[in-house]
């Protein structure tokens, strides 16, 4: 096993509600609390035990939501007391990650942090600590460095970053200039991102000192640095409670690909390491199905107890039985079907990508304690 | 409301495992004990009802299996304790409504008793009252008088009855001659039988003398009419459990319509009441939709509470939530999802009648708990 990185640490923003995976993922235990994968641990547990060779258990930093500190100590019971920050409110990616740069700063003054998001999926170990590896050397000769996927389908579901010439770092060897990142794209413009082979998934994966990073959100985003160095100046202080209430709730929402990543990309600050493992941020049960192994010869998927699901001539489902129950199929293909146990969903592999649409239909419903 | 008729009894026959309506339907709690309409009443207890008014309380006699005597008696709480007779184990519905004539004839000499199976749906009362007492005049007069439905489509679902000439009793006035019995015919023949106007669905109702019953069964069946006979001359006796345990479990196995409605009629001896109220089986999940009032403007139904089911873009729905929970539908059209507590089907209306093909797979599962 290889050794840690010296001078790196991880950051993983657990947060996001995962709203295309209800019933399973909750406002109360969203999707990285959650085992989407049938491999006994939990996304975030994953995202933990991946990074863990890297920086060691005392070298994580989860910043979280206030209702799930409890959930996340549970999960990773190697987190030391100051390894988790708790957020009063959801104030999106930057003030997440901006949070834990301030902290990470007053506590040990310059270090390369990684942000890893607590809610995907990667497979290849070896390959992602390659990658990181490369990202770490980048992040040191002063670029926010990035991993790019390989992209091997038109997704319209991800971001892309477009890659450019080499970034000629040592100990960076594959690392490329990004010219520029794009939203979710249209169909259209997919197939041809995938064609071109310029671009890549932007897996939302940030390497970068925590110098280089509050300098370039000084630059970008006065109020916020300040309101964010303030609150870490407090953190590890009887203070904490106090700055944090003062401070917190005005902290800009923003995401950092928008406050940091974009317009540093555009000045030439953003490097990009191409990562050739398996990622996916399993967004709805569809992608969610391509990551389990398939129950039988009709292309099957559950994630669950395979006793608990009883099939007769019903191809391409995809099964969660997560209520304790039985759930059967009768001459019905490409279905989903979850359970739990005090909501069922029935949609299909089509039309997994619109279960937003349900949760606001049972929010109208005035079920809300279903969220 | 009109008079009891005279000399006239109600044989309920409440067997049958109702196994396409799985898994609101189970062996230990059959079609007959649940509400399948929406109504507040089960289909048992509409039969009751709807047979009250002719017989009274006191005449309606009821022939269970012995695990559905005390559910019976919750639910029936107006009978008496000779007029639930317990079969200790399924021998068919000759043997069901033979074992009620003989003890019916044993207690009360010669009567007229109709047969009416528990797990039917009739609307129109006062039509289906016209028609049985049409049949019992029919009865008196020594046929064995059934009560045909107008055929409102081609059924492959139902038996049918050939009618033939005007049968020409007094106070029988629309009862003709019946021909001939047909089983479930195929679509084809179905469609001939509806264009020609002479066939009418075999509801299962049997009209008929306890002499004349009797009369034909022993010469038909000797055996089992011998067998019965004994059964009911020890019923109201300290001998019943002995003879019982020493005669039921030899009697043969036939229904009613193999043992004597086809042959009698075969000879003239039996006669159809055109009955014109409505009146359904309750088959399958989607013919109880027809029964339920549409639960959107998208043809959708719900039995149960509609508070509980949550569609979006879901069209011709038939939802059971009996589990105590809220049914999601997202972007999924004509499919047929019944929530219990311990088990869950979702199949598609066209595929309803074939949900007994699943009880067979849960039970090679090695979930026979569930059925």
């Amino acid at each position: 096993m290889p050794s840690a990185i010296p001078g790196f640490r991880a950051v993983i923003p657990a947060g996001g509600a995962g709203t295309r995976l209800w019933p399973v993922s909750r406002a109360g235990a969203p999707k990285f609390l959650h085992d989407l994968t049938g491999s006994g641990r939990t996304l975030l547990q994953g995202t933990a035990d991946r990074l863990a060779p890297l920086v060691g258990d005392e070298g994580l930093v989860v910043v979280t939501g206030e209702r799930h500190v409890d959930a996340v100590r549970a999960q990773v019971p190697a987190l030391g007391a100051d390894q988790v920050l708790a957020e009063p409110s959801p104030r999106d990616s930057m003030a997440a990650i901006g949070l834990a740069a301030a902290v990470l700063a007053e506590r040990h003054g310059e270090v390369v942090l990684g942000s890893f998001a607590a809610d995907q999926v990667v497979t290849g170990q070896a390959e992602f600590e390659r990658s990181v590896r490369e990202a770490v050397e980048a992040a040191r000769a002063g670029y926010v460095a990035t991993i790019g996927i390989a992209a091997s389908r038109p997704s319209v579901a991800f971001g892309y970053v477009h890659g450019g010439a080499p970034l000629g770092v040592e100990g960076s060897p594959s690392a490329v200039h990004v010219t520029g990142f794009t939203e979710k794209p249209d169909a259209a413009t997919a197939r041809e991102y995938l064609s071109s082979g310029e671009y890549r998934w932007n897996a939302g994966i940030f390497v970068v000192s925590t110098t280089v990073l509050l300098d370039h959100l000084a630059q970008q985003r006065p109020a916020l640095h300040d309101g964010l160095r303030r609150i870490a100046a407090a953190w590890d202080t009887p203070d904490r409670d106090e700055v944090v209430a003062d401070t917190w709730p005005s902290l800009e929402r923003i995401a950092i690909d928008h406050a940091v990543a974009e317009p540093v990309a555009s000045t030439g600050g953003v490097a990009m390491v191409p990562g050739s493992f398996g990622w996916d941020d399993v967004g709805d049960f569809n992608s969610l199905a391509a990551l389990l192994p398939a129950d039988d010869d009709a292309g099957s998927k559950v994630l669950g107890e395979s006793a608990d699901v009883v099939r007769v001539q019903s191809a391409g489902s995809v099964v969660v039985p997560a209520g304790g129950r039985v759930v059967t199929l009768l001459g019905i293909d490409d279905v989903v079907v979850v359970d739990t146990p005090d909501a069922v969903l029935v949609t299909t592999r089509a039309r997994a990508q619109q279960v937003r649409r349900m949760v606001d239909a049972v929010r109208d419903h005035g079920r809300g304690d279903l969220l």
